[in-house]
């Protein structure tokens, strides 16, 4: 059997495995080609500073799709091209610690190698680089077997962007509309980069635009090195193998985070505990034996070390989403929770939770400067918002990319049917979501996502991340109930008011006939008793909307 | 940013995110390397024509597990061991449309990968061709940059065993009990394998074995080539500019199965419509343009091809799997499916559904050779096997390897969810398992199982696969539905003969009162009465017998 064993190469074993990347059907590749590329551009973008213009088209014939993406980006140099876009496992972000939206180096040679299957059609590129006088085009195809670059045209030329790239994309593809779209996903990332600005071209041509609601980018998140409780024995025998340190101490100060010439000493001096005594801060990292790594690997769980470095999470911040979330949907109590950052397996990590609650069906009591309270007729409620008899709706993002696909194996799904949603004033079947017309919000962002596959869609439920969503919600969900109380409270009162507006000219008469009155005095002290009873309510309308001010920020 | 662009090998891939490959943690990486090493054991023993006996060995030292497999397989020639040890995405399965348990040459070289990213340990290989006269020995760890194996110790030695493949891996680990256990696993290969011997030494060195139940090996799955239907346009390009055949005529009837000389005019016929007529029978395939490719695909879904053949999937088998759940589940009715191969995207599959109903605790109604009927005591039902309260155990296989994790993301478990188990007489709360004291088993067999990860822990739920697990479902159970029917009279009958045997002696002394009889004769018409009921009560048992062992085969 010795003659047919074989090397795979990893795209022929994606291209046969297709759906680990998120092209299964021609709906779902058609969403999972535009987030590729979109990705891409913002990463770039921010990377470069620029605050991001994107442009996406989509086109949809009888089954074959075209997707072009054109961004502001800094542009790739041209040797680079052919790589990015042709080879998988290849780029810039998997082995550094630092939050972005690509980490794995698939997604768009991913999505170039599903339309070169379905279509046999090569990626189409253009990009120039700032400064440059002429752009470079060409179209990347990969050859499979080898995976590696198949360039099949490539010439210079002018291009009216002074910076930038463009890519186009030929696919079996299936356009559709619902949360599943690209609109919806489009729409989501405007939610979560409201920095950002997406124009919007649909298969009937009609055009969409998503402005910005910040001309600040954010904060250029800290690249970090691993911290050393995260680092498993073998790897740490690799890193004693492969570092360029010469002695013990300085190998633990510098390839570690977190570690100082005091720190790497006390791990030094607990290992010589467990092991030899010839082990010292002097000793050559490339001599260090089996037994003396794991005395050091146990020393290392041993000894105090400060906690990882959380300045290299950039949250979106409770400011920032709020106007995004205020801009995108139709709701009337928002609330947003960012919790201080956590770690897993030495891994920063941060949880923002948001809250968007539409009023029931019902219609809505709002009180006026005079405080008169009227009712409002219901609106349509945003399809990002469940309907009141509906299970709320879950926007769930990793490093600011909505995820769409694969809910139901999520952590954020998990942590919010762990939630008891009773306890804040919800229904809630039990061990499912909360029926209720709201939208939650999660966000979770970390130097390294554990996404549950390749196609990056849902978050592998790590302890530690279950926890803090968990106490996320909970926080947001205790403001929720304070408002719905509020909103209960506002509602009797309302059907109180009606009821007295109802009968004052009874009164007015019974007071006429108790009290002698003549018709101007009763009306007199109709209009009195009646303002009176604005005023209380008015106090506390006033009160009230000071209380939302303060739940809003 | 050009200087950070890189290659990422696999191997780093995959370290990174191990819990795509099934190693997220310490519990389930045990379980998961038995699996991989047992996988390949039963693979090479078959493919070889021999009797697998497989030897497996677990121990658990504080957190560090070690494990031991040991088969009487073939063994690997020399220059083949470091390379599929030591390399992920190295096989001879991959290539081929066979079924087959290994299909990705990751499993084995992934445990290897985790052994040594947590202990710094590489794998312990021994193995011996048949006829060699010494077995080969190495050390393998993985090279994990470039995604090679480097081989620490390599010698030549005596080994006791003709030939056969022992692997030992350490790694840290974490040994359990219950459905996730590795004897759990070891019991339902030996279910689906019923040809196989495993003797198990668990941690706490008890030896469990596994006897086989048939010395039959299965039938060889037939290698089969790809069916036209399911050829993407971008793979026909590949296949039209890889090919050897000269002509386009040979071309469509060398490289796929069941197309024949008349299939293959006919489908250039139809191209030739839809494209330039320059196409013939007589043309290049490497000389086919792009426009010509697309008509030639056209035509294919145009022309009516024979279905795939099936005679490459090999079932377990009724009686076989009878047999082996017999032997390991206690159960009192049992029922076996196997449905006709079917295909999804062009790759043939089967599917077989077994149910193992266990009556519940109120015990067991048995009626004896004179037709007397008693009731047993309820026995203890196996952990296999649900008890009468909770939903039913689901026991998930493809190509014959139990599936034990990610239950909820399975096709097996969606099919079970959308059958209407109340129509059968089984209690099922809205959108779940059915509640019963049973075990539902359901093997699909593949030429290419679509896993929904590269841990093969789940079968994605293409709508062809749901479907014929849906139609297995539903035949066995309306075996079931008669079974429980029967049994729901058999209590009736059995109530009602109490009852009567209660009065019995009060009907004879009103009869004695009535016709003046002696007591003796008073005794002797009792006695035919109760004998008459009886005789009555065999011949609905002896029916009944019928019944049960028709539905058994």
């Amino acid at each position: 059997m010795a003659h047919r064993q074989r090397e795979i190469s990893i795209s022929e074993f994606f291209l046969k495995n297709r759906h680990l990347l998120g092209f299964d059907t021609p709906a779902k590749a058609l969403v999972t080609a535009v987030k590729e590329a979109v990705d891409n551009a913002l990463d770039a973008c921010e990377e470069a500073g620029i605050l991001p213009d994107i442009t996406v088209e989509v086109s949809d014939r009888g089954g074959r799709s075209r997707v072009v993406v054109e961004d502001n980006g800094p542009g790739i140099v041209e040797d680079q091209i052919a790589k990015i876009f042709g080879k998988l496992l290849y780029g810039s972000k998997f082995h550094k610690l630092s939050q972005s939206r690509g980490q794995q180096g698939m997604g768009i040679s991913a999505a170039g190698m599903y339309g070169q299957l379905t279509l046999g059609k090569p990626l189409h590129i253009i990009s120039r680089v700032k400064g440059d006088k002429l752009a470079s085009e060409m179209h990347v195809a990969i050859d499979t077997a080898r995976n590696r670059p198949d360039i099949h045209r490539k010439k210079q030329l002018r291009w009216d962007r002074p910076h930038g790239t463009r890519v186009e994309m030929e696919m079996e593809g299936h356009h559709q509309t619902g949360p599943h779209s690209v609109e919806s996903y489009l729409k989501q990332t405007a939610i979560a980069n409201p920095h950002l600005a997406i124009t919007y071209r649909n298969p009937k041509s009609e055009v969409i635009r998503f402005e910005r609601t910040t001309r600040t980018l954010p904060l250029r998140p800290a690249e970090i090195k691993p911290h050393p409780y995260g680092i498993e024995l073998g790897r740490l025998i690799q890193m004693l193998n492969g570092t360029e340190s010469r002695t013990l101490l300085r190998f633990l100060a510098d390839e570690f985070s977190c570690v100082g010439r005091k720190t790497a000493l006390a791990i030094i001096e607990a290992a010589r505990k467990h092991a030899d005594r010839k082990l010292s801060e002097r000793s050559h990292p490339r001599h260090i034996a089996h037994a003396q790594a794991a005395a050091l690997h146990r020393a290392i769980q041993k000894t105090r070390i400060q906690a990882p470095r959380t300045d290299c999470i950039v949250p979106i911040g409770e400011e920032q989403l709020l106007a995004g979330l205020r801009k995108e949907l139709k709701a009337d109590f928002f609330t947003v929770v960012t919790r201080p950052a956590a770690a897993y397996r030495g891994n920063p990590f941060l949880v923002e939770v948001a809250l968007a609650y539409a009023r029931p069906g019902g219609g809505d009591v709002e009180v006026d400067a005079r405080g008169r309270m009227r009712k409002q007729a219901p609106e349509d409620t945003d399809s990002l918002v469940a309907q009141k008899d509906e299970p709320v709706r879950l926007l769930r993002f990793a490093n600011r990319v909505p995820l769409l696909y694969q809910q139901a194996s999520c952590a954020i799904t998990r942590a919010v049917m762990q939630t008891n949603w009773r306890g804040y004033g919800l229904h809630q079947p039990k061990g499912a979501l909360p029926i209720a017309p709201m939208a939650i919000l999660v966000h979770v962002a970390s130097v390294w996502v554990p996404y549950t596959s390749e196609s990056k869609e849902a978050v592998e439920p790590y302890p530690e991340i279950l926890k803090e969503i968990r106490l996320g919600l909970q926080q947001s969900a205790r403001r929720l109930a304070q408002y719905l109380h509020h909103e209960a409270r506002l509602h009797e009162e309302y059907d109180r008011r009606v009821h007295i507006e109802k009968y004052l000219p009874q009164i007015g008469l019974a007071l006429q006939d108790i009290l002698f009155l003549s018709d101007g005095e009763r009306d007199a002290t109709l209009k009195k008793l009646d303002d009176t009873l604005h005023r209380s309510r008015t106090r506390q309308g006033s009160a009230h909307d000071a209380d939302r001010s303060r739940e809003r920020t």
